[in-house]
């Protein structure tokens, strides 16, 4: 039987690693953060009630083995008119909410169509609010205003209202042979699903091997200097699991990559003076590059993992 | 083989005949009007410059095999937010023309996805507005603007710039054994399609026998006191071919609906005094009343054919 593979995330980093794995004979499953609200999803959010599409409908496109077309489809992005800034497949995802009146089958007909391989489950199929408190007494509201914000002075980050995980997102936790945890946005990313009721006790009573994929840049003013022990540490403090292995880049990108993100304050995760036996580095830098589209409300990561490279030392190094 | 008829037309009268007719042993094909600029369509057009996408839709969802979701999901009308009066069906046809730069494309995926049972064609694929032009020597420009005027003073209506045929429509007229006209407004659904430069010639030169469906109700200021003999002299006039048979209703339809009907000026196409070998009448009125959407920018009509009884009449008597 194939092993079972839970990766836990949404975002981009997501999408990487399950668009490498999914050449793989490996049972896989997403379970998607639900705190998104910014961009096209955060419009339909406010307008139409649904819970957010944005990040399960990556994972949907990233798992799809239908034609070219219906990928190209789900992430297509309309640059003007009343439908700007919206991409189809969040579109695609709301309507099919708001005429079913459940998410949870709006993701089963969509993977159906999409032909999929492996299932993406939102983690809570509760409306949940990211809120960070910050030691200053500052409440900051909302995943899109806290990406963009300051967290030197962060206390701490919650869902409110509580949110009860999605049950199939536990079982899928407990039956794994192997748990991934990111690449993705510490705080908007990857946080946000732990602070689900459930979603830690079920990580901490799965037999799974618990891999984390460390993030290739640190975020100005969020994980600003942070080495690949911060990330582990903030990962087990909210999850209380403890993560058997980490693994990270030992590469370098081109150059004027780096000079780009320095302008805005980002620099690479360093990792160069890692001596630890749970971390294991490797090349790990994808060579095509993300652009952002015109019309996108969001600004879009250039320097990304290899989805084959990760792919290949998760297959050859945890399975 | 089973035979081939082939629908011409565009809104809810062609809906209510492929409903019928695809319960039927039939090789089923309609051909569509392609100048509807009111409504979602109209915003779509606009804004994103694609060709018309609302009659397509209905047509889609009338020869859908495809699970009751899907036909719903193709007619999910958005009543609030940025979407507000858009269908589902519309934005997505409208996106994959986007896509793939090609409209017959974006139909035939739609075709694939719903499991059609007949084929659906755009009469033509080119980008044209219905022009009216007013023996006072005004000039109505647009579908919607001319669905909305008196046509008292009617000269010419004209499609700008000229259009060409689509080869697909062309041919599937050509092959039909039966073709059906109508029913369906007038001057915004029927002669739009004999105004594409080939259709009518195509239609002359068929053996297909040629068959109006006469509407129910005549239109204030548009057709207002027609009778059914004048809705076949227009037909006629402009398609240049001659039809061998017309079906009209002799059926009351519920007062209180007629009602509702004549406070907007509308009226029964009066059919008491048809005697006419050409001319075959039958209660034809649907029990199920269709209901005005929330948001819906068109006003929708109430009083409609029984799609049933109208395919029962036409596999009976004309094939």
């Amino acid at each position: 039987m194939n092993k079972k593979i839970v990766v836990i995330g949404g975002g981009t980093g997501t999408f990487t690693v399950l668009s490498g794995l999914k050449n793989y004979p490996v049972d896989l499953t997403a379970v998607v953060s639900m705190a998104d609200d910014g961009g096209s999803t955060g419009v339909l959010r406010d307008e139409l009630g649904v819970l957010p599409p944005g990040d399960i409908r990556q994972c949907l496109v990233a798992l799809a083995t239908s034609d070219r077309l219906m990928r190209k489809l789900m992430n297509y992005r309309f640059s003007n008119g009343s439908l700007m800034g919206h991409t189809f497949g969040n579109i695609f995802l709301s309507t099919l909410e708001k005429l079913t009146g459940s998410f949870d089958e709006a993701v089963n007909k969509i993977s159906e169509i999409l032909r999929l391989r492996g299932q993406v489950i939102p983690a809570t199929l509760c409306q949940v609010k990211l809120v960070a408190y910050l030691t200053n007494g500052l409440v900051l509201r909302g995943q899109n205003i806290i990406y963009g914000s300051d967290l030197a002075k962060l206390k701490k980050i919650a869902l409110e209202p509580k949110a009860e995980a999605n049950p199939k997102a536990l079982r899928a936790i407990r039956e794994a042979d192997l748990v991934i945890i990111g690449p993705g946005d510490l705080y908007s990313s990857l946080i946000p699903n732990f602070l689900i009721s459930g979603i830690s006790k079920a990580l901490k009573k799965s037999r799974a091997k618990k891999l984390y994929i460390c993030n290739l840049m640190n975020r100005a003013g969020q994980t600003e200097n942070f080495h690949p022990d911060d990330y582990v540490n903030k990962i087990e403090e909210y999850s209380g699991a403890r993560l058997d292995n980490i693994i990270y880049n030992k590469e370098c990108p081109p150059q004027r990559l780096l000079s780009r993100y320095l302008n805005e304050g980002e620099r690479l995760v360093p990792t160069a003076v890692i001596r630890n036996k749970r971390y294991l580095g490797d090349k790990l830098i994808g060579r095509k590059l993300a652009k952002s589209a015109k019309g996108d409300r969001l600004k879009r990561n250039l320097i990304r993992h290899n989805p084959d490279a990760l792919a290949k030392l998760i297959v050859d190094k945890f399975l």
